[in-house]
């Protein structure tokens, strides 16, 4: 689907998607019944929703989230070069979400202002199995749209790696196909994340045209896989994946990816944790080991061993950001 | 130098101090000396060093702080009743501030209300060998003045707990000693925390009146008693604090703590902790024991035991309060 590339790029990997700080709190299984939550899921609520559930939950601590951000983190964590674009507020917020990108070395393009509407948060409830469930106020970042999306930055990206909680608002749904848009006129690849399969269950038919169309390397989870195609087996949806796309990474939590191509599937196990805390952030930290695997001339299989890796080192504290350089991690192939 | 209580308390300990946010980052040991910092010490900042700093460091996490916030939150964890007096601004900051007392039962009175000025916090460099290094600015917490300090608040508490840190401003100090005269006219103890050995330093004269004259309950670790008598001997120190306090509690880091009053000197060891992450809040948590125990019946010994516990739990993880509640941590006396 790719042309060649008409300049050299800049960036290992653009990331575009919904810029979140996180509200992470630990509360117990009762909690998520009392609240109505769905265990593991990403729920969008509204202003009031949120501060209901922010009352009610105990101390939380506060540190920069959103998914394709975390996985741009992990990118430049390994030493690769990224750039993001997601909307932020000039509040405290988005203070927190600027400086956390550019501590790391990612650029950041945060479109357009848009005074008096707050940065998003997203509230995370984690309980004792490690089990994130999140509630997601958007606020400024849902009122990203096509002029916030800088082509140029786009097309400096070898690969635009794009979350499908953008689907969730048709402005940020024109945004994406811009972005896409421009990344193909300028030879690179477009990549987009399921991201949830609530998410895909809102919009499936968009996820069905958009894989078959318009995205290189599609990454998911195995339920987002299932209820995209609506089917119970895996192996029903993988081939009906190679069917649609020639490049699909899809993780299976502790039984680790599998690397689906038309040509053959790698399996490649998950990282032994001993001790797993907080599962958030690994779905975006398996793509940032990938993608940085992708972008710098590894194979299939150690770019599958590099997700394993980040999403190990992750999974093993509180919050959805590496707290080692994961360049540190890096194996001897 | 109490009367009798006149009403019933409602809390076992009001505290007040500088209200805070922390950021909270890990850097190494070029960094301080290339910033110039003083390693373990408290440095307050401007707008401009606060951004250099915080440009200059990486992804970080936002906490609550506050030295007297986090000792309230302590008290409250172990099942004591605790309330705050101090300044926050309505923005992100100044929200999470409140929640994170509220959250874990602690009554918030703010004071009086000031626009465009932002909440305070406190830069906090966390060093490999787990030693903090913070850099306080200040924002609306340091526009705390007498009109701030509600008096019905502070009678209502067994013993008011208030930070050296005020002392810094002339304002807060009057806010400080307008409390004091509340709670000794209400019938209540007053609680001092000398904060900082260079804060000491900076208000020597000051801190020794209070303390002779004023102060019920003196908490302080080594270096500070040293620096208020300017000796260099703790047990030549410790005949100073005995002649101007009834009762002295002196941390000494991984030595444990000397309760000192005319009659004794009881030493309580330090807590065995595998692994000290982050010394955050080690004094602040180790008055939190004390008090509990202290307006809840329990001997001297005893309350050092709970300070010990408390500190303990704190420095054995990254950030200023609690992870767990300190009421599981009791033991049988």
């Amino acid at each position: 689907m790719s042309t060649q590339p008409i300049s050299e790029p800049i960036y290992d990997v653009v990331g575009i998607g919904n810029a979140l700080v996180d509200v992470i709190a630990h509360a117990d299984d009762d909690f998520i019944s009392q609240q109505s939550l769905v265990k593991g899921s990403m729920t969008l609520v509204d202003t009031d929703r949120a501060l209901h559930l922010y009352k009610a939950l105990g101390t939380a601590v506060e540190m920069s989230g959103g998914s394709a951000a975390n996985t741009v983190c992990g990118v430049a964590s390994f030493g690769g070069k990224a750039a993001y674009i997601g909307k932020v507020s000039h509040d405290d917020l988005g203070e927190v979400f600027g400086h956390d990108l550019l501590a790391v070395g990612v650029h950041f393009s945060p479109g357009h202002h848009l005074d008096g509407i707050p940065t998003g948060r997203c509230i995370i409830v984690v309980t004792p199995d490690a089990q994130r469930t999140m509630n997601t106020f958007l606020g400024v970042s849902s009122f990203m749209e096509p002029n916030d999306v800088d082509v140029s930055v786009v097309s400096s990206g070898k690969v635009l790696y794009m979350e499908g909680y953008l689907f969730d608002r048709d402005d940020a749904k024109a945004a994406f196909r811009k972005a896409a848009r421009a990344a193909h006129e300028a030879g690179r690849e477009v990549s987009l994340s399921l991201s949830d399969s609530f998410c895909v269950d809102r919009h499936r038919d968009d996820f069905r045209a958009l894989v078959a169309d318009e995205v290189d390397i599609l990454f998911g989870n195995e339920d987002e896989l299932l209820s995209l195609y609506q089917l119970d087996k895996f192996e029903a949806a993988v081939a009906a994946i190679r069917r649609d796309s020639s490049l699909a990474v899809i993780t299976r939590g502790p039984r680790g990816a599998s690397i689906i191509t038309r040509e053959e599937i790698i399996d490649v196990p998950a990282e032994d944790v001993p001790h797993v805390l907080d599962t958030t952030g690994a779905g975006d930290l398996y793509a940032s080991g990938f993608l940085f695997g992708y972008t710098n001339g590894y194979s299939l299989k150690e770019c599958g061993i590099l997700g394993s890796i980040a999403a190990g080192e992750v999974i093993s504290h509180v919050g959805p950001r590496p707290l080692v350089e994961l360049h540190t991690l890096l194996p001897k192939f």
